[in-house]
């Protein structure tokens, strides 16, 4: 059982990441107004929260630039045009999927770019072009994190030699990363073991991504950070891919050090997120998202399902069940 | 941390309460289609369910017959009308709230009655009281359990004085009640210790009845019956006042026992919960029951901003920060 005296008190590293941008644009393919960016960063500044994620830094010669909105390639102009120079605490932050970024190319130097961190995101399998990312991030100057995606459908001996790996290079967090939204918080709290052990081998920080399918995302968050891991992503009302993320206003709640404020959450939300969904922007916990995490699949079949209206959970049922 | 021995393996002691007609009947006041109790029961045998709850024992003279559905006083009449014999492993539950059910009439001997679980629900200052209720139930045959309500304003030393007291009578099984859905897992942890310290004195059973308002009624339901608590309440598709309780798809996703089935349960959730959503009853998470359980307290007036369509968040939080 956890210290009741650390429960209480806080630990100064934790740090709170908004990914509203980035897993939020997921939803919408980024089209987030002008108003609502600037609304949001205003709003973190406000909240105490540590780094605000814009969006992707994705190839344009993989993604057609008409059918996207600015966040899914994070241009330094663009992330200027709404922070200025960003004299705050609030740190900025994009993310760059290994295959899908041309990152020689397209992250500059930091002292060019209003960009704090940059977090690579890699599959167990492209661990060796996430290293070369990591390095070439480093060499610009930037902070680097690394999302280890879908461990959940991994070998945990695989996780650790690709922990043992990224520890040997300059990245400064590890992220656990609950794609699927398949796992419990006493699966959470093992797997912290695990790259907590790593963290500590090669003076690392660990952080959490969580996803809602099974409406764990707010409590695999709370369990991690209750067994050590101090980077913690969250988003506005939850909006991210599929069932969504851990909420920030849940989040903000919880933690205790005084700096974080929930209350310029509560009325971003008011102000922004109600409108998004009323407009016909669709995300957050159903049955086909449940399913999907039950059975530690990737949520694009329920993603479809929610595309297109289907209400009929128990053939979706039947179809999952049917593809193994 | 728990053994993964265990997590995998399932516990035959585990029993799950169906509470969609007596939690869910609070938010359109019991006026549920005999369709919908009839279709309920036959999901909850083919699912594997232990108990079903269909509501309320309440006191006519307190309550108008005319505003409430049949669940609200569930006459054994009425019952036997949906159930026959029930010649099945499904048992049948009512709640008796102390002060509100005039129980030495209105309960009748187990010989007479379709039920076999009263479940008598108190606050702390009332435990005299649910003793009378408890002997009273017993005498007439019946399995009895315990609710004690409104435990996170409580004090610990009282709880403990009330589970000493209650060990002593013929009750059953303790209930751990989030009623606020103000606690977190760590509490629940912590809560369980102490009630299952009393169970194991008084050779007892213990069992949980979670809020959702943080998102939290799941997880802390599994992270109870990963400490030892067997009996675990749930409602269809969370239905329940205000944010609603512990979903059944997603416990029943959960337990390890062969004898559940989850199917049966999604499908009455395509056939009848949706409906209920579109026909304009309201239920579940939002930002209002985040707020009062955050801040521990009773979830009327956020009951009440729902009722009145309102989505001004920010409002509600500085009226509930000015009552304190």
């Amino acid at each position: 059982m956890k210290e009741i005296s650390k429960l209480m008190n806080y630990r100064s590293d934790v740090r709170v990441i908004d990914a509203t941008l980035r897993d939020g644009g997921l939803v919408n393919n980024f089209f987030f107004t002008e108003k609502f960016i600037r609304d949001l960063y205003l709003a973190n500044i406000k909240a105490g929260v540590d780094y605000m994620e814009f969006g992707y830094k994705a190839d344009r010669e993989m993604f057609d630039e008409s059918k996207f909105g600015p966040c899914k390639f994070c241009d330094d102009e663009f992330i200027q045009s709404i922070v200025g120079e960003n004299n705050t605490d609030l740190k900025i932050a994009v993310m760059a999927d290994v295959g899908r970024c041309d990152y020689k190319n397209d992250i500059h130097d930091r002292s060019e770019s209003p960009v704090d961190l940059i977090r690579v995101a890699t599959y167990l399998h492209q661990i060796p072009t996430a290293v070369d990312m990591i390095e070439d991030a480093k060499s610009k100057g930037y902070e680097v994190s690394c999302n280890i995606m879908a461990i959940s459908n991994g070998q945990e001996s695989d996780v650790k030699v690709a922990l043992d790996i990224l520890g040997q290079s300059p990245v400064d967090v590890f992220y656990i990363v609950d794609s699927f939204g398949s796992l419990y918080p006493e699966q959470i709290a093992r797997i912290a073991d695990i790259y907590l052990d790593f963290a500590a081998k090669y003076n690392k920080k660990v952080g959490i991504h969580a996803h809602n399918n099974q409406q764990l995302a707010f409590a695999n968050t709370i369990e991690a950070v209750g067994d050590g891991v101090d980077w913690l992503d969250a988003t506005y009302a939850s909006m991210g891919r599929g069932a969504g993320n851990c909420a920030m206003e849940l989040l903000l709640g919880f933690l205790k050090n005084p700096k974080y404020n929930v209350y310029p959450v509560i009325r971003f939300i008011e102000e922004h997120m109600n409108k998004l969904r009323e407009e016909g922007t669709v995300w957050g916990y159903d049955v086909q998202y449940l399913l999907t995490g039950l059975f530690n699949q990737h949520p694009r079949t329920a993603i479809q399902f929610t595309q297109e209206n289907r209400k009929d959970y128990s053939e979706f049922y039947k179809e999952i069940i049917a593809q193994d």
